[in-house]
Formats: C-alpha cells, structure tokens, sequence
C-alpha cells in the first residue's frame, strides 16, 4: 500500500451540504497541488458527467482547490499523469468500473498513486480502491468486465455501513449477513465504514478518521468494532 | 411469456414461517404434480445446498408436496427434464445466477418451463426468471458470466421492494433511486414487489396476488402503484 490515500464512506452526511464534514481532510490531502483530476464516471442518480463535475467544482473551489475533469480530457490517461491530485467521486460503483475499464485506467491510476498522487474516494470511489467491488451496496446496472477494482489497498470497503435495525420488520439481507455470505466466497478483510468516517493510508499506515468506530469483518474471525485511530494492525495479514 | 410461474418476492413475512404465507399459492401451482425439483443453489446466509434443502422439503412435506433437490442428481440437466415442478429458493442472487451458467442450466429450464412445467421462484430464484439480475439487491459476492438471466418473463424484477423511508438519516441510495439508476442504462419494465406479494403469470395474463400494491417502474415515464388483479397491460411493450 503505497501512496497517500483517503477513502470516505459518504460524500455527505447528515444535515450538512456536499463534502462539508469533509473539507479539512480534503485540503489536507491535496495541499500544494496545482489542480486535482476529478473522476465523475459513478454519476450519482445517473447526472451526467458535466453536472456532476459542477457540484463538485463548486465545493473543491470554496476549498481553494483547483478541480479539472477527465470527462473534458481528450487523453485520460495524460490527464492522470499530469494532475497532482485524483478524486473518484461516488455514485454506482458498477459504472464507475465498467468506465474505468473501457478507458483502460486501472493501471494507470495505481501506478500515479503509488508514486505520490493523492487519491482521494467518496463511496463508490473508496469501493475501487479496493481489492474488489464484491462488498458494494450498489445496484449491479451494467455489467462490467471483472469486478477486481483499482487495489490500492490490500481490503475491502463497504461505505455506508449501516448496523441492523433491531426493529425492523423486513426480511431482506442486513449488511452484516451479506458480508458474511461474501466472505463464504473470498477471504480478505472487509472494512464496514459508517457515513462520516474515512480511512488515511500513507507509508503503509491505515487511520481510521472521524467521530464513530468502524466495523472489521475477516473470513476466519468473528467482526471487531475499532475506534478512530492507527488500525494497520488489524488488516495486515495475520 | 409461456408456461405458469410464480414469482414471490419474499419466502418470508414478518410474524410467520417459512413460506408460510404462501402455501395454498404453492399447493395450487404444483397440484398433481409427483414431484418438484428444488434448486438451493442461492444459499441464504451462505448455508450449505443440503442444509437449505432440509428446510424447503420440511415445509413442502407439510404441504403435501414431494421435493426432491438438484444438488442430489448426477445429471442435473436430466433431473430438471423429470421434474414436475421447478423451485428456485432465494439467498444470494449472483451466487444462484454462476451456479446455474456453470452447470448449463438456464436453456433447460426455459424449455421446460415453456413446455408445461411450473415454477416458482422466492427472492433470488424471482430475479433469475426475469430478463437480467440487473435489479437485484443483493451483494456481488461473486462474479457470474453474464447478468443476462433465465428470461421466463419480459420484465425485470425487484423483490423485497421497500418505499424510501422519509424519517431515514442515511445517505445510501433509496430503491426507487437505484432502480431509476437503472433505466438510465435498461429499457424494461421493472416490478418492485414487496414483501408478502407475488406474479403469477399463465398463458401470457400476468396477475399481482397478495394483499399489497406492486410499484412498476418504466424507462421513459413515471412509476405506477398497481393493486392486486391483473396487470398484463402495464407490462406489455406499447
């Protein structure tokens, strides 16, 4: 794990606006850049690319943040070499991979990151850091070509962890249950990523960052919770 | 659309058991039929095909009902040409779907189906009858050949439907969010049933059975609440 990397569960949280809880960190990560590349293929409620580049435009310029998009880039992969930031915005994480394979830039992106380019995913772009997107919450809408993902990280995400509901009366799948069936069938660590809460990777450190604990999930053992704080500990191979 | 089929959204509601609900519905499709063929392929909570087999054929006992299960046969595809009755239960839907592409089933069971044999289908096994899985809403655990699905019906289905919850703090997609996420990629119809409702469909009428509304979801006009009775018209291609 190479590269310095932050990865949200949401890119809005409750009673605030786009990326707000956010701002800090992003600035943060992005410090001293001349522009960062934003990645718009998830189109959150099918939006097109260009709307979807404007509403995060306009968030990344209150943070003194110059964004560009690789939807107005003629090469997007000479775009991904030349921007000294990379933001993969959230939306359907099977769109966003099919997309991401049809321009041939999983490769690239990995290998941009791993030798300095910040990257930064909200949701479905945390979701393809990822070794794969077996553990989205999304509706498979398209079909991509495979669904091993970008691998920035040696894990698994699912953003928008939601604990059961001890009152429910519906009888559809908990998260937790679906995690488990997914790790009847693959054995690395799923991170289960409430909505405020991030993960930091640098040098090969993991951080868990905002107010609430997360949920570790491991084929072989049973969930952990962990606080904010270093958790490397508890994803690197046993 | 050839052949009967029932297609539940849910095996089961809140407050009973196991198909509970749904057994004069169950004993009226197969009546006289010697035997049904069970497909526990879809593996609810990742138990084992016999496990999941031992908990239908105990409620199919108490139906009346002989249920022999796929899992046992040597040859698959000549189990399914016996049978008097096909029965895909619920669980994962990707899992069900790689299953029935690696033993070759989707063809047969088609034939069959057109050919006089009923079926039915809970959760899961109510995805695959449909034209893809595109609308599932389960986690993709596993990667299956194609989303392309067994096509007994030409529609696609949503089972477990659920309204968006108004009083909801979570920034996770609503279903009817996702669903119009699809018709920006699909063109069919989409059935959200919910939980406790079911399709029957017999020479070309399809029908809503239970005491809820389904909600129909199209690519290019608004979705509509349909009551119980017949609803073939709403389905049909303009």
């Amino acid at each position: 794990m190479k590269g310095t990397i932050k990865l949200f569960s949401t890119s809005t949280v409750h009673g605030s606006g786009y990326l707000d809880y956010a701002g800090k960190a992003v600035q943060k990560l992005f410090q001293g850049a001349e522009h960062v590349l934003f990645v718009p293929y998830a189109r959150p409620s099918g939006i097109s690319h260009e709307e979807y580049y404007a509403k995060a435009k306009a968030k990344f310029d209150d943070l003194g943040i110059r964004l560009l998009s690789i939807h107005h880039a003629n090469d997007p992969k000479q775009a991904l070499v030349k921007s000294e930031g990379i933001f993969i915005g959230g939306g359907n994480t099977f769109v966003l991979l099919r997309d991401l394979y049809q321009h041939g830039l999983l490769d690239i992106i990995k290998e941009q990151v791993e030798t300095g380019t910040p990257y930064m995913g909200t949701s479905a772009g945390s979701n393809v850091a990822g070794l794969t997107i077996n553990t989205t919450n999304d509706m498979p809408i398209v079909y991509p070509p495979a669904f091993e993902a970008i691998q920035l990280v040696d894990f698994n995400l699912n953003p928008h962890y939601l604990d059961p509901d001890p009152g429910s009366t519906h009888k559809g799948e908990t998260r937790e249950t679906r995690i488990k069936e997914f790790h009847q069938f693959n054995t690395q660590p799923v991170v289960g990523l409430r909505e405020g809460s991030w993960l930091t990777i640098q040098e090969n450190e993991i951080e868990l960052e905002g107010t609430l604990p997360a949920r570790l999930f491991f084929a072989d053992r049973a969930p952990i919770e962990v606080h904010p704080g270093p958790i490397t500990a508890h994803l690197l191979a046993p």
